[in-house]
């Protein structure tokens, strides 16, 4: 598929993540507009809420959707709404729009320089997995072996664990270092100390976009997502090897997860469909895939230093590395009969690929702390630091276009001061 | 504290569980009242719905909060108003309540034989821990060995996991047995199956009544929970066993988690307040506990087959057995920053005492099924199996009162039948 053409002229360009083939659903302020809905175009934003308002979008018939303060309600409509309104979106915006719908537009159209992205949607419930062949091959070798890297359920089942939706943060929302419980080998006793292996994990969330009470297919999985996020799930590595054993990680992943301020809808992203990679064991039938269910998404994480001119591309690598793909993970997720609901997140797992820069984590890229690598300015890092911000970027590439999420960022600032506690700290033990 | 007495008149019974002392928390249908708020006194429910309708209570001045189908907005309304508001209640049905009073009451009373219970509140989301010492050390033995039963983090810190907040359900509600990937150690391959060893977990839930940002002390934790309710984590033990590495449970107790129809609040708790047992080693000071803020409230685990006359006891156990308290618990949950809402559920973790009729899993009461245990019928189990109606009592005894939960009830249902799944199975691999 070509670039569609739109009458704004930014989303032209080749250049741009947001042409009329993505349209992506976020939530912006922008002057009087607060908290409204809002369809990237090109350099702008087309206000969905203010349209509703004048009656020139009304997706569901009558009722408001549009004046929550995110996309939830848009969501529970279903796909067949999902599908015409994005019909609809394409006859506002495309270059054969008439001058009147051209007109009622643009006084709907902000700036994406003079608006502050929010969360896009309410999160229901967040899982996380661990559905990265290459980043479990890698994570398990440093702790266990190269021979048990994998554990023997990972070739069959899409692990994956419950993760904390009050937690979920948008791109641009500062990252406090945690405090926690963490025992260092050379220590006989656990001490409570900020964290000192801060890392992240390149992701893509999938949202789900359609109720479910029972356990459903691969291809129905897939028709239930409404669309997905970039997603960078900040982790506590020192806190996590302390407290993951016996059921697994906790505060180590509770104190942010940030998720790009676009959701590209599973329409935008059709054309880039390709399967997961060969099985390297036969899936049981619950999981076979029907179709390609992965995206060919080039994706790219950078670190920029507090007060470094610019920031250091620290991994390239693609969301097609995945091993599993969303639709098999929440067909996995229903197989016990635990109800999906409308704005439950799904996190694919750290996607790294086989090359040396390639890794999703810096616990990967630092081989545990290791070997720290080095940035574009000649400092190094083993894990993140005070001031770093970390920045992860994907576009897929279409002919002469590109489908983009905006990107995902976070600062991480100092953990709280001691004083600031409410309880006393004792020091190293 | 003695009885406090009520004019309803079943609510001075020593039996009952709802005397004045009490008033817990739920929500009913009766008739034309529809999701109505409701507090339990003697034999009888208090419609507060209705009471709020006529202005008869309007805990937040004006706007109504029990026109909702749910606590949450009481909640929302912070403990000073808890306070008051059980003050109100105890105005109205205390002994010296006039008959003008009365009289406004007696409309407002529905008999809890003509009640449908329901969710008494929404659940925000759900963490499940893993805190009984006796419970821990039962399982690690089974699993690792009795000199390894206790993992090394176990006394340092309340190990706990996410749940999954849409699968919780009222008591009364049917548990469908599920589907699941499971490998048994002379196979090979895993398979898709019916779960084998389908138990139950007897716990006792927290609710969180106030938000938090940040890290709270123990004590903070102890005032933001609301109540209490009874908690059956139903387990699938054969999913767990083959899922659970390395990151957790995930689908064994997705199935369902099922919770008495009754929130008793931390004030009606408080005369039963006791301390955790003494630490074997010390805790740091984040978990200190300022006072005693467990409870002493004894448990039993009822199992009735299908057809059976009557239930069998099968475990008697008390709350206070726990190594660590809710506010603990909830203290931990927030040392990485995640924020708390209203309406998230702790689950305390399995209770067991010492004793081998006082656990509160058939995995500990069979050992792993090694060794069945006999019902009163003469029927064996080792697992439950399909038709059995598991039931958990719980009720603190005062000086001629209780303070009880109501039963938290579930029967077991058979599993979909193979054909009624969204794909094909194949039988044991």
């Amino acid at each position: 598929m070509p670039l569609r053409k739109s009458w704004v002229e930014s989303a032209n360009s080749p250049e741009t993540e947001f042409p009329l083939n993505n349209l992506p659903y976020g939530v912006f302020s922008a002057g009087q507009r607060n908290h409204h809905c809002g369809v990237a175009i090109g350099d702008s934003i087309l206000d969905v809420t203010a349209l509703e308002d004048a009656h020139m979008l009304r997706p569901s018939g009558d009722a408001k959707v549009f004046d929550s303060g995110n996309w939830n309600a848009f969501m529970e409509l279903g796909p067949e709404v999902w599908g015409r309104f994005r019909n609809q979106l394409v006859g506002l915006l495309g270059e054969s729009a008439d001058s009147f719908i051209r007109d009622g537009c643009r006084v709907a159209l902000v700036a994406m320089t003079d608006a502050t992205m929010h969360m896009p949607f309410k999160v229901a419930e967040f899982t996380d997995f661990y559905a990265g062949r290459h980043h479990a091959t890698n994570v398990g070798t440093m702790f266990r072996g190269a021979e048990n890297a994998l554990p023997p359920n990972w070739l069959h089942i899409p692990i994956g664990y419950n993760g904390r939706a009050s937690s979920v943060v948008v791109s641009g929302t500062d990252i406090r270092r945690p405090w926690g419980q963490l025992k260092s080998p050379d220590h006989a006793a656990p001490a409570f100390l900020p964290c000192r292996r801060f890392d992240i994990e390149l992701e893509i969330g999938a949202i789900v976009g359609k109720r479910s009470d029972g356990p459903v297919s691969v291809a129905s999985a897939d028709e239930m997502i409404f669309g997905y996020v970039l997603l960078n799930d900040w982790s506590a590595r020192d806190i996590q090897a302390w407290e993951y054993q016996p059921l697994g990680p906790f505060q180590s992943k509770a104190t942010a997860t940030s998720i790009s301020p676009w959701i590209v809808t599973r329409a935008a992203l059709d054309p880039f469909r390709t399967s997961t990679p060969p099985r390297e064991v036969p899936l049981l039938p619950h999981l076979h895939e029907p179709g390609p269910m992965l995206y060919d998404i080039p994706l790219e994480v950078s670190l920029q230093p507090r007060g470094a001119a610019k920031a250091s591309v620290i991994a390239k690598t693609n969301y097609a590395e995945m091993y599993y793909s969303a639709a098999q993970q929440l067909a996995h997720h229903t197989t016990a009969g635990s109800p999906m609901n409308v704005g439950d997140l799904l996190g694919s797992g750290t996607i790294s690929g086989a090359g040396r820069h390639e890794r999703g984590s810096l616990l990967e890229l630092s081989w545990g702390g290791k070997e720290p690598f080095t940035l574009d300015t000649g400092e190094t890092r083993s894990f993140v630091e005070d001031g770093d911000t970390l920045t992860l970027r994907g576009a897929a590439q279409g002919d002469g276009y590109r489908v983009g999420f905006g990107e995902c960022s976070g600062t991480v600032i100092a953990a709280l001061d001691a004083s600031d506690l409410p309880y006393p700290t004792m020091k190293d033990a």
